[in-house]
């Protein structure tokens, strides 16, 4: 099977980080062992400066929409040009905690940005590059929050309102709902449940891979 | 009259320092002395942070047009946000070293990037925001460059090939031809006609002015 790109999505405290393991898990069965992690923004020198940057801001200097937005296209370029791409190329499976259907739902839903813009913008630096799969982990915000909170401090966009995040989880099920390559699960089962829908619903979709 | 956002461009080694003084000068004639300077890509201490990764890359890391490209726009729209237009509106004149013309002229004209993108960007995220005026100073690449090397040490932009600053400057000159609000200043001749002519467009250009 050529090697694919697969996207882990959804609100914090969805459960991303088990889900890789998840995924991690399904694609060792298959006997996939070379793959490839990386986040988002980051995953490159430069992408993880600019995620300090969008992430913390700085001296409690005003970040704009726009300048957020931005930056954080910045680092989704470096990623996929200099990490991504070459990865894909050699071989190696690609399993991305979050990108670009973030900043589609998170700036476009939860800031409302121009859709325009957003569309413009990720055809300019992305071009037809996508992923082969997004695995979107739906959870309420409030559920979502709670756990992100158990988990300790919250940064400059954990700490969006309630209704930020309502925007974002709303944008991210339109979004699923007009995408095949979106896979929505439904990340509010205990943990055990999640694994166990994403991994039926992960071998379901190499199975149906031809290429 | 109304404060004004005067921008002063040109390659590497025109006399924008030079020609930042003689502005200075003529607006103290007129009485303003409420004046803000300002510089591009930076200062915010955010579009600083951005200024410093645009300027020195990172790590080795390649920095892609597309990503530089980016990183400049969210500086600049963190600048005239949080600096020129509060300036503006509280009545102080802002002299800018670049502004956006730089943008249109080494990343559109130098690097090659879509004019189109490049449109798009400035409308989303300045609006139709615009400098009152821009003084253009023309030098060939040769001189300036000459003029930079003779400052020190060469950033990773300054240390582009001279076709680089060849298309740049090309740019620069048919975007001053097609806008009225470009004034250009032949910057080959030496330091203290340079400023002689500049002084004249500029008290010209003032007396023009009716609010």
């Amino acid at each position: 099977m050529k090697s694919k790109f697969i996207v882990i999505e959804g609100l914090e405290g969805a459960g991303k980080t088990t889900a890789r393991d998840a995924v991690v898990a399904v694609l060792h069965e298959q006997g996939i062992h070379d793959v490839v992690f990386t986040r988002e923004p980051g995953g490159t020198p430069l992408a993880e400066q600019l995620r300090v940057l969008v992430k913390q801001g700085i001296d409690g200097e005003q970040v704009t929409d726009q300048a957020e937005l931005l930056m954080l296209y910045a680092a989704r370029v470096q990623l996929v040009e200099n990490v991504i791409k070459p990865a894909l190329a050699r071989g190696a499976w690609v399993i991305g905690d979050r990108h670009d259907l973030s900043s589609q739902a998170y700036q476009g839903g939860g800031r409302g940005l121009d859709t325009q813009l957003m569309t413009t913008l990720r055809e300019a630096v992305l071009g037809d590059f996508r992923p082969d799969l997004t695995l979107y982990l739906d959870v309420t915000p409030e559920i979502g929050l709670q756990r992100a909170r158990a988990r300790g401090e919250l940064d400059r966009i954990e700490q969006e309102s309630l209704r930020f995040f309502e925007r974002t989880r709303e944008r991210y099920l339109a979004l699923a709902a007009a995408d095949a390559s979106i896979l929505t699960i439904d990340a509010t089962q205990n943990i055990a449940d999640v694994t166990s829908s994403l991994q039926s619903t992960l071998r379901q979709w190499l199975a149906g891979q031809v290429a």
